[in-house]
């Protein structure tokens, strides 16, 4: 089998970088070119143009730029051929360094800190140790379990929720909507990255907070979102903050990006705001093993790290 | 033997809770009582009043509140006793979630993303990935190997610097003084945990600073003090951070602690201040160990964790 040509179908930033890497091994057609261009094979896409995919006769598999899969679903003529995730070794350590930096930001009390750094405070406020605090993971895949190690080793204790049973030694694991509320009465700190599905959108709402554990002495739980925006309500964060259902939270991502100037989100006084930068797709890691599957695939062998079109993800 | 008294001899805080979990098991004598007291066999201090345990007659080991002993040598008249240090799973937990922390946070740029918040902005600057950064931690005791082999796992290359050679899986190590220069030069983000003697004092200074390595796309190098103040001149790090010599600082102590309002350091933009609270001795942690080891002592076991009187720590 001949090396198949690429589509590179981006919206929304310019793929100069991944064109390049692409076309030192393989063809490549950039958007606008190539709809219903049958010498394409393969596309690599980040939130493509509804219907161009389906335009193409002989597309063999899609390959998503970013670990999320959601933005690929979104359009209603998505063609029926595999949609190969991305799982790189740098975008897992890109995510573990945002988690572990925003939980021990929380948990060193950070924010606390840098308001008696203003009033020059010398003051030295009671801090429990990480072995007192339980980080809850919801989503306990390759990030989730990647993060959970590192939160280990720091003394954290770990507990991991995810749709199936998915254990982890040292961590308690908790499993589907059975298994969510004693998850979340088990946990100080969350943590979210999640997939976003029709399951799962919307999920991280005021009633969901409202489960988190709060014990005396540690000052009440944290929200910390590296997953997906519509998997919360902004609105019902900021209430859960200002009632005190929450003590603070780590926003990375937001119903509507980028975050319209008009938020109050942007402004509150306990919300931590970066811009869906928690882990980057850095192109000079994700293209090698792109090539790499594109080669095994037409040599015969299976892709590997399949989307499961019935879950989403 | 029978169960030797204790002398708690302490300044600067109440020991009411070492007080307290120490009367449990042995006889403990507080200050201002206790002076020439010849039925005392130990002493628990944190800066003792000087020339006072030289006092007691038949003194046998002085315990050590806190890492540091520098407290201790601060007497003239400190009595050729063995001295213990504190070795507390605790302590080195604590300093580890310190360290990562700021390691974490100077990399990941929260200062930035504070000042972006402010503004509502939503950029993403470019993000080094950890293995870029090289993380030095000068002093590479318990405290330091425990905070390398997290920021290990986080994908980070570590040096360690010592005294003499401390070698360990995975870490570029340097000794003395003539590994100094390399270390600094091949060095990020450093860490100061050294103890201070008449040696470290006034280490951190411009030139040292000076030597820290500087490329392209990083910003700068950083400085984290969680060791002791007068390791530091405060006046060199305001200088090196306000020419670009240094990108960012994080300290926890400072040349007189605390930190007089009156000191620039408080408002600088550049600096995040904590109030000595890294790492806090927890009595309800090391007392246990203190006891453990005078009742080691009275079997006719040897004391552990001994300060080296030449060394100073």
């Amino acid at each position: 089998m001949e090396k198949g040509r690429i589509l590179l179908a981006v919206t929304g930033f310019h793929p100069q970088r991944w064109h390049e890497l692409l076309s030192a091994e393989r063809d490549v057609v950039l958007e606008p070119d190539g709809a219903k261009d049958p010498s394409i094979t393969y596309a690599v896409v980040w939130k493509q143009r509804p219907n161009l995919l389906s335009s193409l006769p002989n597309l063999r598999a899609i390959f998503s730029i970013g670990a999320g899969v959601d933005h690929i679903f979104a359009d209603p003529g998505l063609p029926k051929v595999p949609i190969v995730k991305v799982v790189a070794d740098n975008l897992t350590q890109y995510m573990t360094e945002y988690v572990v930096w925003r939980v021990l930001d929380h948990h060193r009390q950070g924010l606390l800190y840098r308001l008696q750094q203003k009033k020059k405070a010398w003051h030295d406020p009671p801090q429990p140790p990480a072995g007192d605090i339980s980080v809850g993971i919801m989503g306990f895949g390759t990030l989730g379990r990647a993060a959970a190690s590192v939160l280990l080793s720091l003394g954290f204790k770990v507990n991991g929720w995810a749709r199936g049973d998915k254990p982890m030694a040292g961590v308690s694991t908790f499993a589907g909507e059975a298994g969510l509320k004693p998850f979340l009465n088990a946990t100080d700190i969350l943590v979210v990255l999640l997939p976003l599905t029709p399951n799962t959108q919307g999920l991280i709402n005021y009633g969901l907070l409202k489960e988190l554990r709060k014990r005396n002495g540690l000052g009440g739980s944290v929200l910390i979102n590296a997953g997906r925006g519509r998997l919360q309500k902004d609105a019902d964060i900021a209430r859960a903050l200002d009632d005190g259902t929450l003590k603070e939270a780590s926003l990375d991502v937001f119903e509507v990006e980028p975050l319209p100037k008009t938020s109050p989100l942007w402004g509150h006084p306990k919300i931590f705001v970066t811009p869906h930068a928690a882990a980057t797709s850095d192109p000079a890691h994700l293209v090698p093993s792109m090539l790499r599957q594109m080669d095994a695939f037409e040599r015969g062998e299976k892709l590997e790290n399949l989307v499961d079109r019935n879950a989403g993800y």
